[in-house]
């Protein structure tokens, strides 16, 4: 057999800009245009995909990445992620850990998908194969305008009441059959939070619940809540913000609880653990490193006693296929996923509306690589988009201070 | 590009057994043979291999195993496992999970072999590729007979003081280059065996030393070991047996303590953590269920705050060859390998005298799969022999009570 060359020939960088509806959380509402990353890479006669947070990959140091990047083999992950580290390090000594791992985790992306369309084999082969066939996610509900500031109502109109919200979710199983539930809590009172849980406990008393205010309760608020949603939910997201708090509020509730706020990088699991703060730790590829790094992460959970689920920003459909790859890889994956796709996928870059999701589920890909494919066409689209925009960063928190000055950022907010 | 078919069409298991000298430990003393298990994949048009320990491949579930490995694929690795697993759990219900890893983890090697020998890449590149071109390994020393019972002496000698040790180190580190040292201690009464490790820092001011009695010692011994030793370890390697017990030599000495012993399974690392017992964690693809395993099994070794080296058992070329690919690829290895090669590469199935050390350091292998030939016919010769031995499990003490009747199993021993 003959030996495939692997090497980058081609790095490009493409922030995109894409609808988004008006969705409520504790830092403030949804702008109308989500940002991400997608990066391309060339690699022997193959063109490959990775998709990343908007903040992902700082435009400053594209050009020093690309003139570190061609020429290395994208076979070589690990090289890759110390080219990568080395790169930021040198360039925004500024940044974190984990915004070094957030920057490597679109190109690790790409590179597994380059690898495994070089190979003719799924990314999921790449990572120990594929032990489902479809990985589950969950109808991720959030309160929500009718439509954003200044223009129509948007196809999913108004959600900020419990028959609101159990309008949504009556909509979003019914279109794509969701058999678990996530309500994105924070935004409003809390006692109109817990009326919509428990009206969605009432309308879908066989789904499994979870509630998620992303840290926006006092102490008081989250044992108040945990006891109010008693034998209700599936488990709690970062009721409050912080090892400490988490700690205590785990301590006194004993209701399991997940994060994807206070355990973010390598080193926040050893104090987690010591405290029994988390229950289920959130992964995320985009911001723990890609996808092998997530199947390590997998198996940091397994030995040291955490459930393991997965979080989800806005995003398209490169990144649901890295999810549903590595999430069908993890053996000791026990929940469904979250995902924000259904709000986004009318705009994404994987043609004819993006990937299917049929009863809760997506079908773990079997083509090379991802196996979906991407129109690089609406990658330019989008990208203009962006460039348009003028946008730079996420700020939910401002785009809410134009429906209510009075908003602000400090949390907990109840 | 076609794609590639990695079904397994053919699983034979080959126990072998193979020369091995009189090395002394806490259990006894090597026996005249030791055993390996080889497994030979085919998939495809390749042959691939794996080495397992020699109670690895329990001779009675083989049939089964091959009965439904045969079409797997040898990509979907997890999947292997899964069936292995449920292969033992059904027929050898007796058997817990760390021997269920034991047997899948020469069918991974293997499977990972026979991956790369398909792709025309080397295994390291399955695992994220290799961060170093070659990975170090000590001087493994021994106190050893200079020959074994009724057997002429053999070309080490006998080693049985501190100028005993201090040769066979002159010698081994004249031939290997090693550049770091592990004395294999708990034989001897702790007096030798500390004046041993003390002549050794003499001889080989600049190099690393390690001292191993596996458990030998009770705590006392050990504190008055640490106390003599000070200043002159990298680390003290189970020094006590258990987790406990391990915890309070390191609170009471401060010195870093490695183990193979008290953490062999996942289920091991909480407590070992809770308890700060290990503060390096000697990994063993071998019973850790395989590389992919080892790899996260590092990977758990950084979020948990130990450090990661790797221990050995008496084997040959094709574990030596597994053992520096996923060596390669694990970022925090910080500490040279065990290898009890120099012992046992005389007989090694790869052919012209087994793998080259240098400079105390084997090359990681760049072929394809890993990357190194074996001798079918070596392996058939190795698997009569172990055939006509009529032996059944290693049994270090039942041999040294053929020259010490008085030797009892029962531990600590001093």
């Amino acid at each position: 057999m003959s030996i495939i060359d692997g090497r980058i020939t081609g790095f490009t960088v493409y922030p995109l800009a894409f609808s988004d509806p008006p969705l409520l959380n504790a830092a403030g509402v949804h702008e109308p245009l989500a940002l991400r990353t997608v990066v391309r890479l060339e690699a022997g006669d193959v063109v490959a995909w990775g998709e990343g947070r908007g903040d992902a990959l700082p435009p400053d140091v594209v050009p020093a990445l690309e003139a570190e990047l061609l020429g290395l083999d994208v076979f070589a992950t690990s090289r890759i992620e110390s080219v990568v580290d080395g790169v930021l390090r040198r360039l925004r000594p500024d940044l974190g850990a984990q915004a070094r791992l957030m920057t490597f985790a679109p190109i690790e992306v790409a590179a597994l998908d380059a690898q495994g369309k070089l190979l003719g084999r799924p990314v999921s082969e790449l990572l120990g194969g594929a032990l489902r066939d479809r990985v589950d996610y969950s109808a991720y509900l959030f309160f929500k305008w009718a439509g954003h500031i200044g223009a129509d109502d948007d196809e999913w109109g108004a959600a900020l009441d419990p028959d609101g919200i159990v309008a949504q979710a009556e909509r979003m199983i019914d279109r794509y059959g969701f058999r678990s539930i996530k309500l994105k809590a924070g935004a409003l009172h809390p006692d109109v939070e817990v009326a919509s849980l428990l009206a969605l406990a009432e309308a879908f008393p066989g789904l499994p619940r979870r509630i998620d205010p992303n840290g926006a309760w006092t102490h008081d608020t989250a044992l108040d809540v945990a006891r109010r949603l008693d034998g209700v939910l599936e488990y709690l997201e970062d009721p409050v913000l912080g090892i400490d708090g988490m700690s205590r509020v785990h301590a006194e509730t004993g209701l399991p609880l997940a994060t994807n706020m206070c355990v973010v990088e390598t080193e926040h699991i050893l104090p987690a653990v010591r405290s029994d703060a988390v229950q289920i730790l959130l992964s995320d590829h985009h911001y723990w490193g890609g996808l092998r790094r997530t199947k390590e992460l997998a198996a940091i959970c397994e030995a040291t006693g955490m459930g393991v689920s997965m979080h989800s920003n806005s995003h398209l459909g490169i990144s649901l296929a890295a999810m549903t790859h590595v999430a069908a890889a993890i053996p000791n994956l026990a929940y469904a996923c979250d995902t924000h796709y259904p709000w986004n996928r009318a705009d994404d870059v994987v043609p004819d509306g993006g990937i299917e999701i049929v009863d809760g589920a997506v079908t773990v890909p079997t083509g090379p690589g991802l196996g979906v494919e991407v129109d690089p066409g609406r990658v330019e689209e989008l990208h203009e988009r962006f460039v348009r925009s003028g946008r730079g960063a996420r700020n939910d928190g401002d785009y809410m201070r134009r429906g209510d000055p009075a908003f602000t950022d400090a949390l907990p907010r109840y």
